[in-house]
Formats: C-alpha cells, structure tokens, sequence
C-alpha cells in the first residue's frame, strides 16, 4: 500500500477508474492508488468530468478526481456558463430591460454597481458548488487535490501542498483540463482597466466604467457586451477582425441581435484589427490598423481560448496538442492512447456545457463498453446552440446560409414575438421564431430563435427535429396559450400559408 | 338585395359562410346576406371563431362573423385568459415573487392597488384587439354588430343598434358563444364586495382587499386565488365542495401547489358546502354546512360557467342544450345539424383557449372538407394543459392517480428545479418535472410540471409523446445549459437510474 498525501488508502479496490483536474484544499479521504478511473480536471473540475465520474460510478467503478484549486465546477461554475449567465439575470432584474415595454427606459435601478451584479452571481456559484460536491460526495468519488503529471500511460503523479509527490495509476483516464482566456501580446490584460473574461467576475471596482470596448465578437464577447449594453448609461463598443459577429449563426438572427443592441447604443467596429492599446488617463487608448483611434474606461478581450494542458506532462505519453493546446480525439474522445480519453473544452468546438456533459457521458459509455448508451443525439449533431446574449439567441440544424451553400432548397417559417399574446403580457415584444424547411418533404432542417425564453424553445424544435417530424406537426399541435412556445404554430401556419401561395 | 343594418350589401358574393357571434358598433362594411359562413361568438368574437373564419377565408369562403359586444376577442380576450394571464404577469413583477429567492419577502413593491395590476391588462388587451381586428380586416371577414337569433336552418336574423333586424343566410354555421361565470342562489354576487371571475378585472377601487374567500378550487378560482396569494398582506382562503383541488391533475402537483401557497399564507377549506353568504359590515360573511363561519373583505366566486347559448333561438333548429347550456357535437364538431358546427368553451371541456383555437381550425377544415388538414394532435388527445397559477403548472399525457385506475405499471422519473442552475440563477428554485413511463417499453405515459415556465416546457414532453419517443430520448439528446428544459434529461437520468435498481 501507497500513501496518498500522507494518509494511508483502504485496501478494498477491486477496480481501478481515475479522472483527473486539479483542485487543493478540498477532502481529505483515505485514498486508494489503483482506480479505475483518473480525470484531469484544470482549475475545478467540470461539466465532463462530473458526468463521466457519476456515468462511471453508476457502472461500479472506482474513481479519482484529480483537481488544482479548491471547489468543484470547472470552469463553468467559476469563470464560465453559470457565472456570466447569473450575471445575465443579475443585469436582466437591475435593468429591468424586460419591463420598459409597460414602464419606459428609466426604470431600470439607479448606479447599479458591479456588487449589486455579483452578489447573486456568487450565492449561485456557492450554490452550485453545494450540488456537485454532493453528488460527488454521494457517489464516493475520490477528490485529491493537486496537479496531474503524466508519468506514463498509466500512471499519473499529483503534487498537492505537502509538497510530496505521490502516484496513482488508473485502467482508464479522462483529461478534462478546461480552457482559460487566450491573450494577444498587443493587448495588456492588466485585470483593472484592460480586462479578460475572468477578470470581469472578480472585478474590485464599486462602480462600473461608463465606456467599454468589447474585443471579439464570439459568443462570450457578444455575451458580455450585451449584459453590459442593457446598464443604463454604459456605451459599448464591439471590435472584431472579422466582417460579422457570430458567424456560425443565422443570419437573419445577427442582425436582430445587432439592432437591439443598436437601439440600446451600441456601436459594432467590424472587420478591424488592433494596432496598438495602452493605458490612457483613466482609460485605455485603442488604435485600429483603419487608421482610427478611440478611447474608453475599460477595455473587455474576449478573443480565443487556451487550453490548460500545459502541465500536464502530455509529451511523456506522446500525446500531442495543437497551438492553441488543444487535445485531438477521435468520435469516441479517445486520444491516440485509447485507454486516455479527453472532453470538454480542451478538445475544443463545441465548447458548450451542454455538450461537454455529454461528451462525459459518453467517454465513461465508451470506456465500459455499454454499446446501448452511444446512441447520442450529440453524435448525429442534433444538438442545440445556447447563447446567452440579450437577447438571448439558440438554434438546431442548419442555418440559411449553411442551407444556400449546400444548394439546399429550403423554405421559411416566421413567428414575431410581438404577434405572440404571451410576449405582450411580459411587455417584451421583442423575438424571432424562424422554422427552415424542406418546401417538397416538408422537413425540419433548421430552428433558429432570438429573444426571451430562445433557449427553452429550441427544445421542441430540437426533440421534432430528432424525430424527423414535419412542420405541419406544429401545425396541427395544441399549445398552450399564452406561450412563447405557440410560436411554433404560427411559424408553421406562416411558413406552409407561403408555400401555398407560391406553389 | 336586402339592407344590412341600413347598408346595401355588394352583389359579388358566390360562395356563403358566416359564423356567427355578437358585437356592436364595430365595423360598418357594405355586407352580403348569403355568406358560406356564419359564426354567432358572444360577447365577442373568441378564439375558435377567429381560427375558425381565418381557416375558412384560407380555403377562398366568404365569411360573416355576428357579435354582440364591441371589438373583438372574446372571452379569452376580455375577461378570460388574456386579462388573467396579464394580470397574472403583473402581480409577479410586482410582487418580486420570483426574485424572493434573492432578496427575501420584503422585496415585493408596497401599497399595490389594482390600478397598478390592470393598468398592464389594459395595454395588452388593447393590443391584442388590433391583432386580432387586422387580421380579420386583412381576411375581409364581415364583421356585423349585432345579436344573431336562428330563424331556420340556414337563417339568422342580426339585430342591431338600430332594431331594424335584418336576415343572413349561411351555407355553414359555426356557433361560438362562449360563456359566462355562473351564480348560485346561494352566493348573491354584487360586483363590489362579493365578485365573479369577470368582475374582478372591472373592479373600481384603489385598494385591494386584504382578505379574499375564494370559492371553486378548478382552474380559474386557483388561478386567482394564487395570485391574489402572493400580493403582500393578503390572506386568501379557497373553498371547495370537492376533497381536493384541481381534481383532474397529479395529485403530486396539486400537493407541491397546495404546499407553495400554504407557505405564502393560503387556508383551503375542502369538502366544504356553503350554507348561507352575506354582507356583513365592510365584507361578507359566509357559513357552511359543517357549522364553520367565516368572515372576509371580498368574496371571489368562481364555480362553474354557463354558456350564452340564451339568446340564440336554437329551439328553433331543434338544437338541444344541456342544463349548463352547452351543445352537443360529435367529434367532427357537428351539431346534431351536420352543417352547424359548434366550439370553444359553449360546447365544454377542456375550455382553453389552445383547444378553442384548434377547434375552430378542424370545423372549418371539416366544413370544406380537407381532410390532410385533420390529422390533429387534439383528435389524439395529445394536447396539454397549462394552468396559470402561481407556480405554474402543465401537464399533457396521463396522472398517476388515471394509469393507476386504469391498471397500467409505469415508472417515475422526477427533476426537482431546485438541482437545475436556471432556477437557482433566476431565484425561484420552486418546481419539478415529473415523466411517467412505461418501465418495459419505456415510451412515455405523461409529463407533468409545475414551476416557471411549466407551461413551457411541457411543450418538449409532448412532440416526444406525440413521437412515441421512449424516455432515453432526454437521456441521450444534448440542452442548453442552463435551462429548464434540461430538466428533462435529469428526470430521465433519475427515472432511468431507479428502473435499474428495482430490476
């Protein structure tokens, strides 16, 4: 028998299963060495790494977490989804951005601080921390805190804070090390004035700048600069190299983005690059390689993500990364030692936490061989996008542009949310339902929908699309009314009452 | 050519359909007296006649439509679903009911009168008549204001405003009269201290009662006696001659909805028949049969509905009507005439604007007999119920308490919203799904919610039961997260994991 921080490990490991992150300070248990299972978990352990724990656990196996920093959550709990979505309904409440349709713009709450924002933010985090750790705790996971370093293919060595190195093997393993901000050597994230998105979250200041740049316009730049863009009095500004924000979304749902946001005063700088940006005054001073120059209390950099494979020793088991540290896998997550699984945001695209749950998932389905369990809706990409802007956007299946390119014949389906019954009694007119079809078949090929509630209802379009429905199901569906849901019939009367005039 | 209400109708009128219902000084067209259609709604023009004459006007038919009351919409619009829904929305925003989580009971606006409440309903019930009106309009239906009495089989004759009644003949007949709250003897509704269901949305006084008896325990009366629950300083106490509330719901849901509103101050008194009601100083005084008394500012009184077949002259189409003055219809909705149809709440059960809506749109697709367009979800009693309480609740499929009755095994998956990272970011971590399925096929037997956004939700649950998904379905497809929509996938994790332990 082995130590494992000093504390001597029972002796009844049958079978051995370990996961590995990187956490310190958590639970001190009496440790066995030998595990079915290690996950890698970088800073706190995740979405995937949760959901291949429990699916693993479920199938009898033993299992080590192996985690940095104290807590459980990964990134997103800490830095990621749940933070900045608690912020989106901090900033929703505050602003009060979805009654001014009854009570005018100046209702939002008066000098709304960033404590007043993360005060909510950070009861949930506490909260949801509460909930892994005890479904962990449930499922008698082995938590060791410290960093992993790969030995060889099956043997990994935690340095916790003793300071003493111990070992542990594992049959299987899952890196499910997470990702943190990219940075660019021509902008100084400083964490006061020249910001990343973790920054943003454990920001010291009792009052917001007025003035902020948003660098990138992916899916946490838009996120955060439309948080910020609903803040009564706060201008912001979107920078990105590329000529469109979001580019992998519908059309049709950008430009609504884009002129919501507009109306609540944001300015959108596309298909410009930075020359340069330094401290100026209170500010930061930003200039564009266009020639322009401008200036702003605070400047937000969203551009790329890194990820947290550095320590990992990965070359001592030869498996290699990409630049921007990534891990390849094959569809089964599987690195190119099969026994070594990777998930989450370290293998980069879709990087949702959605998605990486289910990757989890489905690495522990694959490591035990439940051939039953694989038949995943992640596999066959019916999966849906979430965006939490505001408004919020979410889409399943292809968008136009993706339709034209293929040479797809396709038609279209429109609901207003203005014309929905339910959106007037919220006093948030402000929403799209958009149904792509096949015109011949009838077949759903794409949902895509901005405003109140998107993320809920791409659901049903998700679970038709799945099941390979035509749009005249939403036709000839009863939905409660009033619903945001109802949009789906009037999307489907719309999108068929087209067709007949056409054809 | 005959004069309709002193105007002469155009002579271009081949094809004849009127649906009747009755309004007055509303729109003075140039009118047909030979319509394919004629649809009688009362008091104004509701949801089934207004899917039923767009459908038809669809289809190339001429259509009349006869309403008594100004404007149009109904009772879904003026003193149905649309006010209560509204006022519904209302009381949350300002009671901060969902943001208590956060910010503790004290956290709800003082002093709201019902001013502040209806002042919101009026806004939407004015938008929802232009919705409604330029649809209409769009559709060239004619509107004649007027109260429409059956002469002969294809005759109504319309009196209006000037008294000068005048003829219509209808090759089809839709007849959606809607309903009225019924009284009893027993209850002597005043409209000032002791109300109906309608009067509470035209009632004239700036300070709300501060204690409420509620009578009748189904939809509308729990609807209204949980937002008046949730108004600070109000007490409510329900009544009912039933055991139990909202009997045809799970008995789980109607439990966790009894609990909610016990724990915001609720009494129920159940199995409890009213002996005597009466003004007593500033309110009412009620006693029952059981020898309990009991005292209140202001009585709401909501059992039952009687339908405004009244005036109609049905006797003189041999139209049989029951007590409560609902007609018979098969399930073509036909009346014992097979070209008088009939829908919405006049002909019962379930009464929901939803199933309204869809009625109308299957007697119109009946009348000029399109048979694709017949394949309804409502045919197959796959529809939902979505009930505006506070919480929440919404179901589609079977309770507990019916497939038990009926001897069908079945198994339970349950997601509490409390474990969902939307609830606990939107402060109201109160609800649960719950899926009923069938442990050896595992195809879905029912889905029933309770919490924000039941009413939701529920529509995901039901494209599945419509799809015959089995549960693994939410098991293996991917959510957005966070949502509430992913409470599927935990409740089919949970059902799923306690089929495995009990074989």
């Amino acid at each position: 028998m082995r130590k494992v921080n000093g504390i001597t490990p029972t002796s009844a490991n049958k079978q051995i299963f370990v996961v590995i992150c990187h956490s310190h300070n958590f639970m001190r248990y009496y440790l066995p060495n030998r595990y079915d299972q290690v996950m890698i978990s970088f800073p706190n352990l995740g979405p995937s790494a949760v959901q291949c724990a429990i699916e693993s656990v479920k199938k009898g196996k033993k299992v080590a977490v192996i985690d940095k920093k104290a807590g459980v959550g990964g990134v997103c709990v800490h830095t990621g989804t749940i933070p900045s979505k608690t912020f989106r309904e901090s900033v929703l409440h505050l602003s009060g951005y979805r009654h001014q349709g009854f009570y005018g713009k100046s209702y939002a709450r008066d000098n709304i601080t960033l404590k007043d924002i993360l005060g909510r933010v950070n009861t949930v985090i506490a909260n949801e921390m509460d909930v892994i750790q005890a479904q962990l705790k449930a499922a008698r996971v082995d938590l060791i805190p410290g960093l992993a370093r790969f030995e060889n293919e099956h043997e990994v060595s935690v340095e916790g804070d003793s300071g003493q190195p111990t070992r542990l093997r594992g049959s299987k393993f899952l890196i499910a090390c997470g990702t943190r901000p990219a940075h660019s050597p021509l902008v100084p994230v400083d964490g006061k004035v020249i910001l990343d998105s973790d920054d943003i979250l454990n920001y010291d200041t009792s009052k917001l700048p007025k003035s902020w740049i948003v660098v990138g316009a992916g899916v946490i730049g838009m996120e955060y600069a439309s948080m910020l863009n609903v803040l009564p009095g706060i201008n912001v500004t979107v920078v990105d190299g590329r000529s469109e924000i979001l580019t992998f979304c519908d059309d049709e749902i950008v430009s609504s983005l884009k002129m919501e946001m507009r109306h609540n005063g944001a300015r959108f700088l596309l298909g410009e690059s930075i020359k340069s940006c330094e401290h100026f005054k209170n500010g930061v001073k930003v200039e564009f390689n266009s020639g322009k120059a401008m200036f702003a209390e605070a400047l937000l950099y969203c551009v790329g993500r890194q990820a947290n494979t550095g320590g990992l020793n990965l070359e001592a088991v030869g498996l290699s990364r990409n630049p921007r540290g990534l891990i390849t896998v094959n569809e089964k997550y599987q690195t190119s030692h099969p026994h070594i699984y990777s998930a989450g945001d370290c293998i980069g695209a879709p990087s949702l936490a959605s998605t990486s749950m289910e990757q989890g998932r489905l690495a522990a389905c694959d490591m035990w061989s439940n051939k039953d369990q694989t038949t995943s809706q992640l596999e066959s990409g019916n999966y849906p996008y979430g965006i939490y802007t505001i408004p919020e956007i979410s889409m399943v299946g292809k968008t136009e542009q993706q339709l034209t390119k293929e040479g797809v014949n396709y038609a279209v389906g429109l609901a207003k949310f203005s014309e929905l019954a339910k959106s007037q009694m919220g006093g948030d007119i402000k929403g799209t339902l958009k149904i792509l079809f096949d015109p011949d078949t009838q077949k759903l090929l794409g949902v895509h929908a901005i405003g109140h509630g998107a993320t809920e209802i791409i659901h049903i379009g998700q679970v038709a699309m799945a099941m390979d429905c035509t749009i005249t199901y939403f036709r000839d569906a009863v939905f409660n009314y009033p619903t945001l849901a109802e949009g789906y019939r009037v999307a489907a009367l719309n999108g068929l009452g087209r067709l007949t005039k056409e054809h």
